[in-house]
């Protein structure tokens, strides 16, 4: 893309988001960046044309895939042309002039509160408060309407509303990271990441003993390295499943071009999410 | 179990939570319950002898699998005695007098506010305000602290805290799942469900090609249903995976013994979490 228009992207959550990070990460710190409220406002604002580019999460390491994300990319269709991964940290930001051994409330979404779980224990005298994010708690604090309390949220929300981290890395388990999808209309053109290329797709397997064997051998049989399978049970229909396959390599590939062509033989459906080079 | 003695049990959130629902489902209404703020909280409180049962959520239908709570399995080793479903379904709460024309604010968890996200847009004067927990909301406004408000929670915990529900199911997507396992120490005795026995399992390949798919042979060459196959990445450990694996039958069935003994073969470990009888 031509380097100078900012590319435009949208995504869930408040600026300083981890989806706004994974954003940067992804397109470049010129940004022209779209918050939304939901998932589905991130798919419409692509859909509608206001944006080029939508960042989704789509898998962590705590939490597992969120089939959310799976379901709006079957809808709406649009290709996946990247990949990052972000690592999720906690910190205890106030606004300048807040000191430490005077906070006694910290806002933030009620799963980084919990993920903060050993701070609180060894900080009694601060008590946590439920928000409705963890990058709006500190636009709150920036908007001047909680004197002296603390926000918990990324080193990037810090920045954007000119907070000031007093204690890093807050959260429980370092292990925590999300992987995020980069969506576009139109792929052509469009260059990210510089690791070997992945391709996602998903397909539902017929109901038959069996049927996922088959499946795999259909990438078994092309030495084809799977990085990613995951079936999801489809509700009211007892012994019919999705299944999630990320695999290394590319649509042009004539072994995954074999593979896909084998597995539409031996499944009910097959589509291909896209293929991408993920940004580390 | 003695019928005269209510079974005690662990579980994550307030009273009236989903996971106290699934306690309910699959103990019978008179159980002696012990609320915990955390999952770990509630494997300490099984290891501890605190009480004989835990129920942990274990995968949803939008949100995909609890990883922490796999970990947690692991770590602690309790074997799976019992399963169930539980549909998430939220319901507009108040407390007696209260009339819907009259309510301003809806408090509840923001993941839950968020799933009932078409229910504020037709009812744009009541302002979804973010709390700790979705039962803990309710309970929040059976001690007076926010009259005239309401409250997004399970009828459960409405009947708890002696709420009314003014709407039912005001949840944007019905198809909302959790699946919960039961967990005790000594699964000797234990009868819980009816449906035909399932085991969960979990393995690690070795970092070759083609090893999970040497792996899916060992349950296809005995023609065993698997209901789930799941892979995680293992951090730091480029190209090694966790496997989570569900099928139909129980370890005592020879067919499973020898899938078990081949896939030990093949595998850098196996770990059964535990054969079950789900209740439906």
């Amino acid at each position: 893309m031509p380097r100078h228009v900012a590319p435009s992207i949208a995504f869930q959550g408040e600026r300083g988001a981890f989806s706004y990070s994974a954003a940067l990460k992804l397109l470049g710190s010129s940004i022209d960046d779209l918050p939304c409220a939901a998932f589905r406002d991130v798919f419409e604002s692509l859909k509608s044309g206001a944006v080029k580019f939508a960042v989704i999460p789509i898998e962590n390491t705590l939490h597992g895939s969120i089939h959310e994300n799976y379901d709006h990319l079957l809808e709406y269709g649009f290709p996946i042309c990247g990949e990052t991964n972000i690592r999720i940290a906690h910190n205890l930001i106030v606004m300048p002039g807040t000191r430490f051994r005077d906070i006694r409330k910290a806002f933030s979404h009620p799963v980084a509160l919990n993920q903060c779980r050993q701070f609180f224990q060894k900080n009694k005298r601060i008590e946590p408060v439920s928000f409705y994010d963890t990058a709006g708690s500190v636009k709150m604090l920036h908007e001047g309407k909680e004197p002296g309390a603390a926000a918990i949220a990324s080193e990037a929300a810090a920045k954007i509303y000119k907070g000031e981290i007093l204690r890093r890395n807050i959260e429980d388990d370092r292990q925590n990271f999300t992987r995020f999808f980069l969506l576009t209309k139109q792929t052509r053109g469009v260059r990210t990441g510089s690791e070997p290329w992945k391709t996602s797709l998903v397909f539902a397997t017929e109901n038959l003993p069996g049927a996922l064997f088959r499946a795999m051998a259909c990438f078994a049989l092309r030495d084809l390295n799977l990085t990613k399978i995951e079936s999801r049970p489809l509700r009211g229909k007892p012994w019919e499943y999705l299944f999630y396959v990320d695999l290394i390599g590319r649509t042009d590939d004539r072994p995954v071009q074999n593979a896909l062509n084998n597995l539409s033989e031996t499944t009910r459906f097959v589509r291909v999410l896209g293929s991408y080079r993920p940004t580390s």
